[in-house]
């Protein structure tokens, strides 16, 4: 590794993926210094070594983000980060993600999201980096068991992919870490549906093969890279029979991250926040919301449930409203218009 | 590492530990060959390399147990392993397992029984070895919801400490390896409270500092290791006012794992099943069998509950009755008998 930084930086893990790259542009443009690390298990690298979202990013802001190849499996790797950059605070995105694949490798998700994690958590302690910014998701909440779902809902139970449990275990690790240790800062940001793209078009999400996530398989079906939208299940207890969600525009989900490392500023302890806007949308209304953002027809068809899936999810958001004064801007037409864009843009993703 | 053995053996890991050093001891007796493996986080070693647990048990059953040093956070000691020895399955003991201590440390209880037990399933995957049997505790179960617990009760609600969820991320990581390869055969193994010693009062439980479970430290304390008992709750809704435990000899529950052990003749799936005798003491019923088992007197104070602490928890033994033809032969004369036979020939434990 070559000569780091002086300053103090925001260490970005999974900086190269979705969210991780809608972070770090709110991040630069807000005046933070960033190091994005990432193990390319989900990027596309340039010819340079470096993961062509983040040239995007640099490009979009116009400025420099420094990148190291770290995976969080490899202890000695981030010992080495922690000695090269004066860390401020960490936001701990990396991890694998998606829900079908986490039931046939639930091995690989475990090592990764929970292994890595208390990797990433050694080193930082080792360095006296005690403030992380944790990626965790709505999926936490298992069944709802009201609506909308605040931040004191119980969470653990019914939760039915390895996936969604190694959030639950980081999250019970983070929670257990801080009562241990209280000069750790602690946020758990429990992310609702992130979907849309940087209104630039110049980054977005880029599944590797057929998009897991609704929003991502509608654009590449209005694309033609997809032929037909399947919708599991059309029988649920729902004003239209689809699975309702709470979607949230991705660049939405980035300021709010810029808005909770203000909360570091001050000792904050352990916070959690749902990000969401407190909306719920259904697989129906999101496919015509879609094709009138993109003038392009959606084919689909109606499908058994998936297991697992919940008929309705969607959160309070005031918590974060009244403790960070964040609260999502953008609307659905946002949210399509901008995935249209991306897609549009970028037909093979960052591949292209 | 030496040359290997041909014949399939039986790794048990944390083998020179409390219920480790048992099992073994009962396995070599029923005829198998055994791998043990320590880290010497909680054992001792004699001048040679070796746990003096072990060196005993050899004595006892008069036959030899290939030893290795092993960390579960050490993949490539794993991995020789599996490669040095034929190994037909495995009992997976190894774990911190202090509740107290858990609390001060959860990165290195998480690390150790979560992040360890990854390496060694994926170790033993490489290998093709897909037989496990898997220690883990009455503590996955929180707070009872009815009693006595059989293996139905809903575990991971209302555990209160590191270690207990250590336990329970295990569970669920293992139901998940299943269901996502059910080539893999699974038994998970929910012990109540293992207390006593092994009859000859050569092995038993040898704590490294003051004890944390009570019988080890009521057992100090009348051999004057100890001052006085504190006794953590009289005002629990239990007959006497104090909690109430299933406390299981240990002996017994060695025998148990011997007899699930038959199971991996067929292909058994995943199965769970409670070790213990169904029955529930309390503290001073326990004090006092004590106190007449070993003709001292233990002085005791009541002090105030322990927070996380449950008043009364035993469970229902029927299924491994029923399954396994296993059921617990000794009582509480002959737990508390062995116990002070093993601390009266060891005040200092291994150590002595």
């Amino acid at each position: 590794m070559a000569e780091g930084n002086s300053r103090e930086v925001v260490l970005v893990t999974g900086g190269a993926g979705y969210v991780g790259s809608h972070c770090i542009v709110e991040l630069l443009n807000a005046g933070y210094d960033v190091v994005a690390v990432d193990n390319f298990a989900n990027a596309i690298a340039d010819g340079k070594g470096k993961p062509v979202s983040l040239d995007r990013v640099e490009e979009l802001t116009k400025k420099k983000i420094a990148f190291e190849t770290v995976d969080m499996l490899n202890s000695s790797q981030l010992a080495e980060l922690f000695k090269k950059y004066k860390i401020f605070c960490i936001i701990h995105c990396a991890a694998l993600k998606a829900v079908g694949e986490s039931a046939r490798l639930p091995l690989d998700y475990y090592k990764n999201n929970v292994a890595g994690t208390l990797n990433l958590l050694e080193a930082a302690r080792a360095a006296n980096v005690k403030r992380i910014v944790f990626s965790s998701s709505a999926t936490v909440y298992g069944t709802p068991q009201y609506l909308p779902i605040d931040e004191k809902h119980p969470i653990g139970v019914g939760i039915t992919n390895p996936y969604g449990k190694t959030k639950y275990m980081v999250e019970e690790i983070l929670k257990d870490l801080h009562a241990s240790d209280e000069s750790w800062d602690i946020l758990i940001l429990r992310y609702f549906n992130p979907v849309g793209a940087h209104e630039s078009g110049r980054i977005g999400e880029d599944p590797q093969g057929p998009p897991n996530n609704l929003m991502p398989f509608v654009a590449q079906t209005a694309g033609g890279r997809q032929k037909e939208l399947k919708v599991f299940g059309s029988d649920y207890e729902t004003p239209d029979g689809t699975g309702v969600r709470d979607y949230i525009h991705v660049v939405d989900l980035a300021k709010g991250h810029v808005e909770v490392l203000k909360l570091f500023k001050n000792h904050v302890g352990c916070k959690i926040y749902n990000l969401g806007t407190g909306k719920g949308y259904s697989v129906l209304e999101m496919v015509a919301a879609f094709e009138k953002a993109s003038g392009k027809k959606v084919p689909y068809k109606l499908v058994e449930r998936r297991p697992g899936d919940v008929a309705t999810c969607y959160c309070n958001p005031s918590l974060a409203e009244k403790e960070l004064g964040w609260k999502c801007q953008k609307n659905l037409e946002d949210m399509c218009r901008d995935l249209w864009r991306w897609q549009e843009q970028n037909p093979k993703g960052f591949s292209g």
